[in-house]
């Protein structure tokens, strides 16, 4: 998409090629060669605790930007122009649906609530803080031409967290715990950010009573179910046709291809829908790993789980190399007549507001929870709480995103529009390099030292483990190992009812399971539900791919 | 890329997405929900003789077609413009690649020179008769603005064949030597089709002495041999950088992404030096599969062999129909101004010189390969002679891009040439549909009555046999199981330098083993060359994955 815009700054290079736009087969070279050096200095780098392929891919998309910035003589750094279609249809999904893909389930709905509370209040809580500080202190700085809209624009434009960067500085095996808050909530953050990003776009703020107030909660909901509904939906419906048509029996590209296109398709029907495209991929890719993944053949699974985990990695390093060529942008460059001054100043002041919007929610956020859930095992420990704020620092590409949406339209070329969007880059290129090569170590520092298991995964396999016996129909409670003594069920039960009322997350999970053996699975496949047609081949499905 | 010029026509469904334009959407969408109906049909039809996922593909981007004309009242069927763009640098490059990936490299490389001879002269004859028969018989039909270069490009244009379609009508495992012959000739036809019609672009066709044939012949030779060696070293460096760099230790993610990229990457580094990026990449896939394929984990070479197979299977569906929905391009339909015999004398003409082109070089050629190898095994029987001619016979997307390139031009907008972009579009349609469904029961009828095996595979592993053992050093000849006796041996020897002057191939290929074996192998890896890495944990390999 983005590459019809590209360099025609570069006349000397200018080809004969009959078919092509040259400049379009030079950015792709230089796009694709740097892809390539990135993912080798990303391997190189993979046990330096500092860097990591984000980090590496921004700041060689730096450098090949002044490397072009030099070549064209101060005229232009861009082979390519920042394109918002290009990173919202193209790049982001595969990301999204591979989260989704290859989340541990559990741990996700288990912290639903606490993601959710955190995606959603935390979300307009920053928002808040944001577009309030942005508009007393941005003021104060010389920058006077924005209006209100722009102010509650850029609230939510510095509420938006990367879940990309989340992605790479967490490690989902080391602390379960955190990446499925962190990257959960930054997934709902994204349904919150558009919803108050076209809120500011559509509502008028000169007349704003609680009705609009409703209309706003009304409308968050909506987005929020109907878009989760779809995704279940596309994940569900492409569960039943791999298992009801068996496609393995023929041929396992047919299956994988089914797969990656009714996910994508999700996607595109909820932007269609105007809904959140990311929230339904990102539980169609929940569904689909949960059902759809057993229907297929071996080959299939392996395919899909590698495949799309390497679609993702490629989509991620090629936004960071993305944004970091972008970021040169010398004509909004230019086009602020700012001093460096006032770079500094509104940048730090946006760095700023970006700190204390987050550590505004998580800190109460977590607190209040504590409060609620008094049981030890599921209390955040402050240690946890502080790399909850500092994981979800960084900003990043969807940042960028609605900063170009928001100020590079055609009507809206100020000086201080363009000033924003260079503040902007600079708070996105200083939080992933500097916030994003911290993490790392950070996360070692605070949470190995304290090197005993992380309290929360022990804790809850026990309690699902009394919550078995308590349900099972024909529970053994000999199987516990206490062997004949039986004098203390009534004082297990007790404790069992208690842990029920106290842990109604892992009670719900309880019935889901007993549902989803009973109904779902039978119907979607699922583990243990090998697809089984009575008149076809069955031993040939695997043999077949 | 193409996206962007879509449906203006469906005022009605416009929406108020913040982020896209609502007919990309829609696009998108209709595209892809189309995708997946036509990998269900083609699932169901599996066991159907006559229909294949390319004729369904096309038939239901018809319909869709259709549907959109009807909705716009008349005025467009088009979702999508055909774009050469995205034909050539998305789409092609994944399925050359895919087929250079998983060809059976031996009987390629057994039937070089026949696939060389096919696909250079044979497309020159073609291109020859072709373009002279346009030129006399299309000015009858009353077509008069026509100019000398226009007909010439026809010729280019009719000459090159479909080798995607191709790929589907044939299968490697029941007819390795009509699928190598045909498909390779497919891909040596395309690098000669690009030099035929830049040449008919670029050559001042009033002044042509044997300069400039020569000129043009030297150029096919410097296109042909410097873009096969382009891909060769880009396939030779993935190895050499996989195998030295040891991915797999980390990341099998990280090894099949540099695999994609440093493909794609061969692609577009030859477009950029104006090379024919579809023989670079066909080459760097071979050369992946023998080298590179070879130094990853387990679980990267499932992913890769599936993962390539499903993205290429998707491309070619996509442009069947990409194609389908192209056809009613209703514009051209009505700047034609011709009636319907035209249509139908111009096409009919179009196609019966394509008939007769492609005869007129298969069946003589394949009778001078039959005399000048009289060795019995290797004659190219009169059915095998049928099914090249036949399975060639499908034109596609390339034709249809060269086309829209000569034709729809800016300078280029008279009825004639609308008449000759509806007439390329019928003659494609026809020939995919009415060739393409003929040509599975064609084959098995043809071939699958004589049912003993094919002579070449049989009799070739036999020579092989035989120069192995005159070949070897420690050569025990005892191990052909005559026992004792050992009086015919002089005999055999004798039999044996009569293969090796009678087969080279052969013997080429017994030295390229030992070459393979001795120099490249171990610097580049391969089977049995298992990357090992002194210093790093070779165990883990595999289980990083």
């Amino acid at each position: 998409m983005a590459f019809h815009e590209t360099i025609q700054e570069l006349p000397s290079l200018q080809g004969s090629s009959s078919f092509f736009d040259t400049g379009t087969v030079i950015a792709l070279c230089v796009f694709f060669a740097l892809l390539c050096v990135c993912i080798i200095i990303g391997h190189l780098l993979e046990e330096n605790r500092w860097a990591n392929e984000s980090i590496t891919a921004l700041l060689l998309g730096l450098c090949a930007g002044v490397v072009v910035l030099l070549i064209s003589k101060g005229k232009s750094s861009k082979i390519l122009v920042f394109n918002e279609d290009l990173f919202f249809l193209y790049l982001l999904p595969p990301i999204i649906f591979n989260a989704g893909f290859q989340v541990k389930k559990k741990q996700f709905f288990k912290n639903f609530t606490t993601i959710l509370m955190f995606g959603v209040f935390g979300t307009v809580i920053s928002f808040c803080l944001a577009s309030l500080g942005a508009f007393y202190l941005i003021k104060k700085i010389g920058v006077t031409s924005l209006q209100t809209k722009d102010y509650l624009a850029i609230g939510a434009i510095f509420s938006a967290t990367d879940s990309v960067c989340t992605l790479q500085v967490l490690n989902q095996d080391e602390t379960p715990f955190l990446y499925s808050v962190v990257f959960g909530e930054g997934v709902v953050n994204d349904a919150t950010s558009i919803v108050l990003f076209n809120a500011v776009q559509t509502l008028d703020f000169n007349n704003v009573d609680t009705l609009t107030a409703l209309k706003l909660v009304g409308n968050f909901l909506y987005l929020f179910v109907t878009s989760t509904l779809l995704g279940i939906v596309a994940g569900l419906l492409s569960a039943f046709i791999i298992k009801m048509l068996y496609f393995g029996r023929h041929s396992t590209d047919r299956e994988v291809a089914l797969v990656m296109i009714m996910a994508y398709l999700s996607y595109m029907l909820a932007e269609l829908l105007n809904l959140s495209g990311i929230l339904t991929i990102f539980f169609c890719g929940i569904v689909m790993s949960h059902y759809t993944w057993h229907n297929v053949t071996e080959s299939s699974r392996r395919t899909t789980k590698h495949g799309f985990a390497t679609i993702s990695f490629i989509a991620e390093t090629f936004i960071f190399l993305y944004v970091g060529m972008d970021a040169l942008d010398i004509d909004k460059w230019k086009g602020s007549h700012a001093s460096p001054g006032t770079y500094i100043a509104v940048s730090s002041t946006l760095l700023a507001l970006v700190l204390i919007g987050r550590a505004a929610f998580v800190f109460p956020l977590a607190n209040i929870k504590n409060f609620v859930k008094r049981r030890d095992s599921t209390r955040i420990e402050f240690r946890q709480q502080f790399i909850m704020w500092w994981a979800g620092l960084m900003r990043g590409a969807v940042t960028i995103a609605l900063s170009y949406n928001q100020f590079s339209g055609s009507e809206n070329t100020s000086p201080d529009s363009a000033l924003m969007i260079t503040c902007t880059i600079i708070v996105v290129l200083f939080s992933t390099v500097v916030f994003g090569s911290i993490t790392k170590p950070l996360i070692e520092t605070v949470m190995l030292r304290h090197a005993k298991p992380l309290t929360s995964d022990v804790t809850d396999n026990q309690s699902l483990e009394d919550l078995r016996i308590l349900f099972l129909e024909n529970g053994d409670p000999s199987d516990q190992g206490n062997g004949s003594s039986s004098n203390n069920q009534p004082a297990q039960r007790a404790s069992s009812l208690r842990l029920l009322i106290s842990n109604p997350t892992t009670t719900v999970h309880y019935f889901w399971r007993k549902f989803d053996d009973k109904f779902m699975r039978p119907v979607f496949g699922g583990r243990g539900f090998v697809p089984y047609v009575p008149s076809s081949p069955t031993g040939e499905a695997d043999e077949a791919s």
